[in-house]
């Protein structure tokens, strides 16, 4: 089964948005096991949308359409595929009045332009989901005697995702004659390279080989990490899930500490669900890193509960006054030290992390850009550790961000 | 001039990385008054490269063709585009020698594939930017007797970018007969509506849409406000200039105080520099925000001089025991303000922004998610503004963010 993309929207070609839409729906597809060979983007203009979607129609099986479904008259999908189909489009009655209601629902005035959207070819039809007021088409149409298909959805990510998911994935996997569940799971890790990890594994990925299933790929993700993503084929979802927990199981301990999630979840989500489980409170006294530990932190809602907050000491002044840290070089294992212990008491937590160091450009107290302290105190007991990171400013602060608390929370691991 | 962009890579067609690259090259063939009306993705197969080139080449008399020309077998760009032009892959002597010192010069062992990227088409040109090992080629192909052009880039933004700001897009508009000079400038602003803002701007478009140089295009762009970009032609790079500069004297002073910045510098940028032209000195005192401020504000190198660091005072404790916040409701004004004045005193600053608010997705002390209190002290000067901001968490931390740094600003400018 071949499935090709095509994005539609004249501010895509510009450069005022980024296509991110495509990527999504090529990972699923990727995911379901269906070809993407071709993803094109092609401006809001009637000759060219149809020429894209005949020539993906006819060198694939189905088309995913994303964008142009909108109320303004340079929404064209809908009239494109009409023509494609050699369809009329007709007022859907019961789309007009879901429409209607939902402005009607939220007590805002419907502009005339917006029943646009409850055209429908003959022969299309309108997909289960319909989060916002641009409704989703299932479109067959018959290209030299093969029966193809094209999907359109809108361009809005969270509607388009809905249907993808919804409607769009599993139609096609029934057009493939399908009737297994696709199921993944993600173990992340960190401190190791691909090919690191890869090496580990290495027996168990011949084993794999020649099973066929579960299969493993790896994804590099910059500070988020490594990720090991297991893909599993079964009659059924509980089948599928079942032989995802047998190869977690499995391969997590041969990686051992370098994991740091086998659930999908992010560095920051695992050490406040591990100091929560600990009954522990977490600080921070940031100086390279300059707020971002604590930002994370307080990305995740309800994180509150563990973590107390920070003191961003950049200035040194503020390291000395507000953290006790003695007066010297602040890019040292004494100033890291100091600073989780200030931290602790300063903020009242039960432990803290802390950074210093050399995010650059500039090389600072003679050391290098790329050097860093990180302070680590658990329960009164304090530690420093320095690394060496490649790359520039943004690299260097994320990747000290995501080390810190990998230490933090294999020593919480270890004591807890 | 048409041109089209061709991204090679599977993995962009498996959603593992999302093409940025088409994005930006788009923006700037837009900029240069070059026509972009297909983007395509394509994976790392002879056949479909091929096909996808050769299509491109027939509409369009240029193609940019972004990545595939790295060192491993996969990276297969540089071959196609040989049999494109009917011409063989020869290796360069002198970018040979170029890639091995490249290692050298970094210490690093150069394994012998590295060396495909030195292999050039007979009648194909190197481009003068060559940041990373991959050089970019400027590839002359007869199409139907039409002499069309190939410009390869690697898929590494940061190299793309330095050649097609330097070679493809001055070539491009060699090869249109253009000699005019195309510049633009930016104009940030915060606080106002798009069409606010172009209201207020309305019989100056009036005007421009007569003369049709220099023109405005209006960018929304979330917590980086709204941006207003100036575009002038004009036949030398200094007349460009000078129809630019007298534009945003014209424009800013009708915009007024929703303007930041007349040099597309970030608010955070402008807020340092202002700072430091003044003497002054900055601290946060962060709880809806969580370090976010600080973040920003380090993310600009040597912003230390005038940022002393901040207090997130997430646990309502830090708040009064960090910050001498009288106990009581966190979400007040009284918070805010006694959050500014404690910045200043621990931080020892003469300016503080503070932040108290509900960032969701949970209502806070009976008061609505959304609501903010935002508090500034100047010179001991305290004072404190409620907002209330939509969308979800992410987008009320942000606009929390830049609209603190916004009031300072205009407090600055007022005071000084």
């Amino acid at each position: 089964m071949r499935c090709e993309v095509v994005a539609v929207g004249t501010e895509l070609l510009l450069g005022q948005i980024v296509d991110t839409n495509s990527a999504w729906i090529g990972e699923q597809l990727a995911l379901a096991g269906i070809d993407c060979l071709f993803q094109t983007k092609v401006g809001d203009n009637f000759g060219r949308i149809e020429a894209t979607l005949r020539q993906a129609l006819e060198r694939s099986d189905a088309v995913i359409v994303c964008g142009g479904l909108g109320p303004t008259q340079d929404d064209i999908t809908r009239d494109v595929i009409a023509e494609v189909m050699g369809a009329e489009l007709v007022r859907d009655d019961e789309l007009e009045d879901r429409i209607r209601s939902m402005f009607g629902s939220r007590g805002r005035f419907m502009p005339e332009n917006n029943l646009r959207q409850a055209d429908v070819p003959v022969g299309a039809r309108v997909m289960d989901q319909m989060p916002g007021t641009a409704p989703g088409l299932i479109c067959p149409v018959t290209i030299a005697g093969e029966e193809k298909v094209v999907f359109a959805v809108p361009g809005v990510p969270w509607e388009m995702q809905e249907m993808v998911a919804g409607t769009v994935v599993p139609e096609l996997r029934r057009r493939m004659g399908e009737t297994a569940v696709i199921r993944s799971r993600v173990i992340r890790t960190w401190g190791h390279s691909e090919s690191g990890i890869a090496e580990m594994l290495h027996d168990r990925i011949v084993e794999l080989d020649e099973l066929g299933n579960p299969t493993l790929a790896f994804l590099a993700s910059g500070a988020d990490g490594l990720k090991v993503r297991i893909t599993a084929k079964a009659a059924t979802e509980a089948e599928a899930e079942k032989i995802l927990a047998a190869e977690v199981d499995l391969l997590a301990p041969i990686l051992g500490g370098f994991v740091f999630s086998i659930r999908d979840w992010s560095m920051e989500q695992e050490v406040l669900d591990l100091l929560t489980s600990q009954g522990r409170t977490l600080a921070t006294a940031e100086s390279v890193t300059g707020g971002l530990i604590a930002k994370r932190l307080t990305d995740i809602p309800g994180g509150s509960s563990a973590f107390r907050g920070s003191v961003v000491s950049y200035a040194s002044e503020v390291k000395f006054d507000v953290l006790g840290v003695p007066e010297g070089p602040v890019i040292s294992e004494e100033t890291a030290i100091a600073m989780a212990e200030g931290a602790c008491r300063v903020l009242g937590a039960s432990c803290a992390i802390s950074t210093t160091g050399v995010a650059g450009p500039e090389e600072q107290e003679g050391q290098p850009v790329g050097t860093v302290w990180i302070g680590l105190c658990i329960d009164g007991e304090a530690e420093a550790h320095r690394v060496h990171l490649p790359g520039d400013r943004s690299r260097i602060r994320e990747f000290t961000c995501i080390s810190a608390l990998h230490l933090l929370r294999s020593r919480l691991l270890a004591g807890g």
